[in-house]
């Protein structure tokens, strides 16, 4: 496998991301990440940058936290690199024992992220991952379960952020990453 | 981290696997890989005996396919050190494009297993990943999606293996591997 610089792999990412139009609905663009995954050389591209990134922006990271169910794709390969441990962060109902959940509108209707209570401790340094920033409104509920299981949230990586949706406003106050804007 | 043999590694993940009463619904008893998770040094056994497995047992292997949704979070990192690439299967109508797909029965109901027509390809020879092998209905169902796009499906991997409930029969012809047995 060649050395590639930061820009290659940017570029290769990018080259990877398809455009679905109308999924899952009428005017949506869906930016499909499964190619991705299908190339070990791009995913290993997408660790090596959000490596980079948390090693140099947040080193005293102590936890990946992952959102159901694409953040799961990327969260425990960038846990293994930095050598801590991977929490999943799930829709509500899936998760064993004692959770904590926060329930957040979607355009139609409402949702709940939820954790194991023991997922997250109090103080403890945590970055949160998933495959797209859109409008930021799970990202937005995962931080507020964060705050509520006294966590320190350090930042949020993504691998696609669409500009438009503004979600990293929304998210407020925690600093967002991305691989790809559109 | 010690360096730790096969038995250790198998210790330690079983260690990290808690039993919960009663989840999801009465009279189940839910075994919780979420431990496993949280200690890198007990993911990345996990990753090492399922490598092992692969490169002693399929080393022609070309592809992971990983089930919806904590297959996502072991079949990357084993991808990964195999050097191939990563498939999702998903429940219905969460992949974009054309897709093709399966039905089967749940103990309530149905459920459809869903993989992008070209997220395997005809010939290629790929293992299953999972959590858990229960009934074994969605690895069944699974297996039956990949004879459909006519990949070459060489063995199952699963975290654990609830043998009373004879899911491995059900996959039939299809070897399955576990590492930890109830």
């Amino acid at each position: 496998m060649a050395v590639r610089t930061k820009k290659e792999k940017l570029e290769l990412i990018a080259q990877r991301i398809r455009p679905f139009q109308d999924f899952p609905s009428k005017g949506i663009l869906f930016r499909d990440i499964c190619p991705i995954l299908k190339d070990p050389e791009a995913l290993t591209a997408v660790t090596d940058l959000f490596e980079e990134h948390v090693r140099q922006t947040y080193p005293a990271v102590e936890l990946v936290v992952g959102l159901d169910a694409r953040g799961f794709l990327f969260g425990p390969l960038l846990a293994q690199r930095l050598g801590v441990g991977f929490a999943l962060v799930r829709k509500k109902g899936k998760l064993p024992g004692p959770t904590s959940s926060v329930a957040y509108s979607l355009e139609y209707g409402k949702a709940e992220v939820e954790i194991q209570e023991d997922g997250v401790l109090p103080g403890q340094k945590v970055v949160l991952i998933d495959d797209l920033l859109a409008t930021g409104g799970t990202l937005y509920a995962t931080c507020e379960l964060m705050k509520r299981q006294k966590a320190d949230v350090l930042g949020c990586l993504v691998v696609i952020e669409l500009l438009d949706l503004k979600g990293a406003e929304r998210i407020g106050s925690t600093p967002t990453f991305s691989l790809v804007q559109y």
